[in-house]
């Protein structure tokens, strides 16, 4: 007996999990006794099925698939939350089984997705979804679930931490850094989703949800990308023992869920300031385990499809020795929220201002009116005549508060030349 | 219905599990429906259960456990390879599920283990036995398995890395340095196990078992320990650009497995390096994953519980769902063990000469006499008169070439003052 594969989107990932199978098919039968056959493959074209060598499996109606009664697993690949929520959600109401590397779906529709496959009684696996081939999913649903988890933090998205980690290296400024990154192709054209962060919103939604056992939505993490960071901002940082890291971070309070993704400056003796370049990182600490860091190739087609075809091994020998699904949705708390404005932490402020006197203390005045106090101020040249950067790092404030002195200063005229840098310390 | 738990030794770590029972019991059985009663607690004396207020479930015979048909699963903590042997294969000879930190019968009685076990019918986990709390078993048996792994790098051994570490950073030389780690309980009073390599002989045979499907015993493992490593060993160490850590190896070669634990000097600019004090971390490379790291502490009551009860609940979680096992032994292959007098690779050798004319050139003969091309000669010295360390930066040698010219420079009258220190460089 074979396990019946159906796999829409042919593309990168796609594309390695068909050379894996391909490769690893005996191998797989005398190791785990699973014999993995790809019964269909679906695209919008073929060219992808023929360049792998499975053209003859080839369809372009991904219905061919999710009806075919002899297919047992339907993989998804195609990504978003258009057509790939429509092959998800049928296929599991089809009773199929379904492995997909769909962040951006597993974290607006999980519970959607989750309900189905329960009421179908098949699995969802989607350990791809999150740090491409590093296993975390599975880690946190299984080998640590004896600890209340209180700290996720991540580097979860690859494009911005080649660029932080660019231009650390060599000064590059924004602009250049990112044009690199595109030509390198680990940036897509319209940079949006990977700079501005909501790549590494959808994935700490994710974490977050199964390491506090409680939904967390996408639409529920702060969100605030890497726009307007410059060399300076991490010279700076460097110079005062910290990276700067785009972080997501799910923290339990015990007023509930403190969730969010920012530009973030980091001891640069913690483990995650040493991860870098496209490489992804993640960090748990549990009550009992303490802290445990996850690290490796964050994207790619060879790490995506090895944690695709890990779910698909794993999902296809539960079919094969008939076992009924094991764990399905784990959000049994629900968890409140907390809004952003209750963050309490320092701040690396950093404002492109008129080189001209009375700035500073028109700024000084304003903070120490929305009660934040300043542990340094630094002026720092800019590349525009007549501009100045100036810097401050905050004692502990409030974000509230933050927020209030940034709206201020930004709103008044001929002041801020730019949007401000917002930098978070995470100790 | 509640899952029935029979524990077998109530030291540091059998105290951390009653705790996280004790602590965590509703939240299991919320989060996972999983039900975990602690129902009989075995050592030779009743102190450490009474200390963790379970007096009165306490039995000195662990037959009491082994034998008693209500209980389903038996928690082994005694460790070694004498009565622990007993009580795990009495359990699975009971029918009873195993969970085990034992790396030593792992690494020594695996294949009896396991087919005792499947004899049974029932499930052995042993994540403990590796790398305290660090998820590492499970990801090699479930998330990486459509790999091919092609190594396993780890620091697997707390006390040495602690010991590594101290050395590197203050200049403490070698004996102060393992007086310091037995005061703060980092090291035993016999330390042998530890500084030896012992300990992570047995944690690399367990990890090339899983990861090269084929079984490595401890005896397979060719084994050299921290003894002899010095400050300036370190210190020219740094200088080159590599850290030296107590390194396991395991590498997939065409011609079988090499496995090894021995001191390694590995660049400055590896994830490995980062890897200090009392923490583990494993670093494995797959064909379709590429690099990937597991990192945290590994070794203390918390993490190892973490490691022994998130293996109690996954096993309960079966036996509620009478799921039988999943994944049982898995050396389907067997791949030879590679002789360490094939390897090839570059060497740091340190020798304690006599400071006299003459020392530098008999070494040097001997050195290409035996094929082994240097790459550069440094002179150190001691804190003995008359005595100077001369150390040698190999080419790329053959190991039975190296030990041909260890033999017959210490074989030598007035050479040699001092077991020479041998690290292999690890690119």
């Amino acid at each position: 007996m074979s396990v019946r594969i159906g796999l829409v989107g042919t593309g990168t990932v796609g594309g390695g999990c068909i050379d894996i199978i391909q490769k690893h098919r005996d191998d797989f039968k005398r190791h785990y006794g699973v014999d993995i056959e790809l019964a269909r493959v679906c695209s919008r074209t073929p060219k992808g099925a023929e360049a792998h060598g499975v053209g003859h499996l080839f369809t372009s109606d991904y219905k061919d698939i999710v009806n075919d009664p002899d297919i047992d697993l339907v993989v998804e690949l195609v990504g978003g939350t258009g057509i790939a929520h429509d092959i998800v959600c049928d296929a599991l109401r089809a009773g199929k089984n379904v492995v997909t590397a769909n962040k951006a779906l597993m974290a607006t529709a999980g519970e959607e997705v989750f309900a189905l496959a329960e009421e179908a009684g098949v699995e969802v696996a989607f350990e791809a979804s999150v740090g491409g081939g590093i296993p975390i999913i599975d880690p946190l649903k299984h080998s640590l679930i004896s600890n209340e988890i209180s700290s996720v933090l991540g580097i979860v998205n690859g494009t911005t931490n080649y660029m932080l980690t660019r231009m650390n290296e060599d000064g590059m400024p924004y602009d250049a850094v990112l044009a690199e990154a595109q030509e390198k192709g680990y940036a897509e054209a319209d940079p949006t989703a990977d700079v501005d962060g909501f790549d590494a919103a959808a994935k700490i939604a994710i974490l977050a949800s199964i390491a506090f056992n409680s939904r967390v939505s996408m639409s529920d993490v702060s969100t605030e990308g890497i726009r307007g960071i410059q060399p300076v901002d991490l010279k700076t940082a460097h110079n005062m023992g910290y990276a700067v890291k785009l972080l997501a971070l799910a923290h339990r309070l015990p007023e509930g869920i403190d969730v969010r993704v920012h530009p973030t400056m980091i001891p640069l003796s913690h483990q995650l300031a040493h991860v870098n370049g496209v490489d992804n990182a993640i960090y748990v600490t549990g009550d009992a385990v303490g802290e445990t860091m996850f690290f490796g190739a964050g994207a790619g087609a060879g790490p995506a499809a090895s944690a695709v075809m890990g779910d698909v091994l794993e999902v296809s020998r539960h079919i094969m020795l008939g076992v009924p699904p094991i764990v399905g949705c784990t959000c049994t708390d629900e968890l409140p929220i907390v809004p952003m404005g209750n963050l309490e932490t320092r701040y690396y402020l950093r404002f492109v201002v008129p080189d001209r006197a009375g700035v500073l203390a028109t700024a000084a005045e304003v903070f120490a009116r929305h009660d934040v106090s300043l542990r340094s101020v630094m002026q720092k040249g800019t590349r525009q005549r007549d501009a100045v950067n100036l810097i401050f790092i905050t004692h502990t404030a409030r974000e509230a508060n933050i927020r209030a002195v940034l709206d201020e200063l930004t709103g008044m005229d001929d002041m801020v030349l730019a949007d401000p840098t917002v930098i978070r310390v995470e100790d």
